[in-house]
């Protein structure tokens, strides 16, 4: 590939859950041990799918204005809270309680996600841009090696992707100009978002995101995506030229 | 040691000038390199004394209300502006005078400074915390090879140590409580000030800091430090049980 096209990039950003960990397969592992502890058997696919669900609505009720800006370990608690009555798990202390709340810091990082950072990281400043936030990520990164450079998130911004200022954020701390920034994803809806706002993108597929559940995975690279990759080592063959 | 007394430490966050990087002994090679380079003598010590000067006048100005917030970039670049006329150093691109700024951005790290992290991060979420924009910490660490978990700064509070909001937002964005972090530095003001808000705190001795200038440094821990080490890999043998 000719240095070119990307030649300006200084910096790579990452979506977090689904684009560098397997949020779904880690939940839904975590939340099974917890059940079959518990004496509870369910179904921990749609649980966890459920939890997830309850971090999109948190945000959705924040962007139309119905609610305060919360964290996503507040996300994830309010709905914990919920499904556990729901599935009859009952009798957790808070610390407990707040442990399992944590799996969402303990998610792996997919097979070739820390080899791909740490070759990208050797070219670039390497960092999140999640709407997790930066406690969570900190904490995954120490979990899993993550290598990054910096932490950043939409909680730095008092807002969510695909809110213009948390891709403009970036640039800003950074001091570089918004297309020496790449974000990357798995989710074109977050590449579309971030190429409008002037930053470059990055597509990479992770096809086993939604597992066998109805939600589908985007397979192909949007055209506001400037590279597309199979995955993390594939991008970092890319671009470290 | 005794584990007991800080044994609630999650979190460690260092002051960076000074008590990371012998910022002084950097900027006097690189400037005096400079002026070689463009045949001008000098008091390259001086120099970089003033230009250091540069930054504490431009935070004072924002503490007393009398200036907006600025980068340390910004405030490094207008009194290098003044300096590099006053020495007779003309002549600069804008380039140049950008790279010559980011100097800050290359600050070599004191001889412990990598080891004594390294071994701390093994137990401890490591970050800075630091009156230097993002982005110059950032390339910093990518420079010296500096392995923090997170960088945190003054710029996102949009304030500067010793402000207590500052510190505060270590705690607010890891999750933990204030007595969970413990904030590290050279400088006494900077641990009585932490100490205020309910961090733990600890001294490391950086006698060389400002060389043979008039400036002297703390050499003993104020009685607010937590924990007093020589360096940070004694600091490690000390915290990392």
């Amino acid at each position: 590939m000719s240095e070119a096209p990307y030649g300006h990039v200084k910096a790579l950003v990452f979506d977090v859950f689904g684009t560098v960990v397997d949020w779904r397969g880690s939940i839904i592992r975590e939340i099974r041990a917890t059940g079959k502890t518990n004496g509870v058997d369910g179904d921990w696919e749609a649980f966890a799918d459920r939890w997830r669900a309850g971090y999109h609505d948190g945000m959705n009720a924040f962007r139309s204005g119905e609610a305060e800006w919360k964290t996503a370990d507040q996300m994830y608690r309010e709905r914990l809270d919920l499904l556990l009555g729901e599935y009859g798990i009952s009798g957790f202390s808070e610390q407990e309680t707040d442990h399992l709340n944590k799996a969402w810091h303990r998610l792996d990082p997919w097979a070739d996600a820390v080899e791909g950072l740490t070759m990208l990281k050797s070219k670039f400043v390497i960092g999140t841009l999640s709407n997790g936030n930066v406690g969570l990520l900190v904490n995954m990164a120490k979990y899993g090696g993550l290598p990054w450079d910096c932490v950043l998130a939409g909680e730095l911004a008092g807002s969510y992707k695909p809110d213009p200022k948390v891709y403009l954020m970036v640039s800003e701390l950074l001091g570089i100009e918004p297309h020496e920034v790449m974000m990357t994803a798995a989710h074109n809806h977050d590449l579309i978002a971030a190429k409008k706002t002037g930053l470059s993108t990055a597509f990479v597929s992770r096809p086993d995101e939604y597992g066998v559940s109805a939600r589908k995975p985007d397979l192909v690279a949007a055209t506001e995506a400037d590279v597309s990759a199979t995955d993390f080592v594939d991008l970092a063959v890319q671009l470290v030229v």
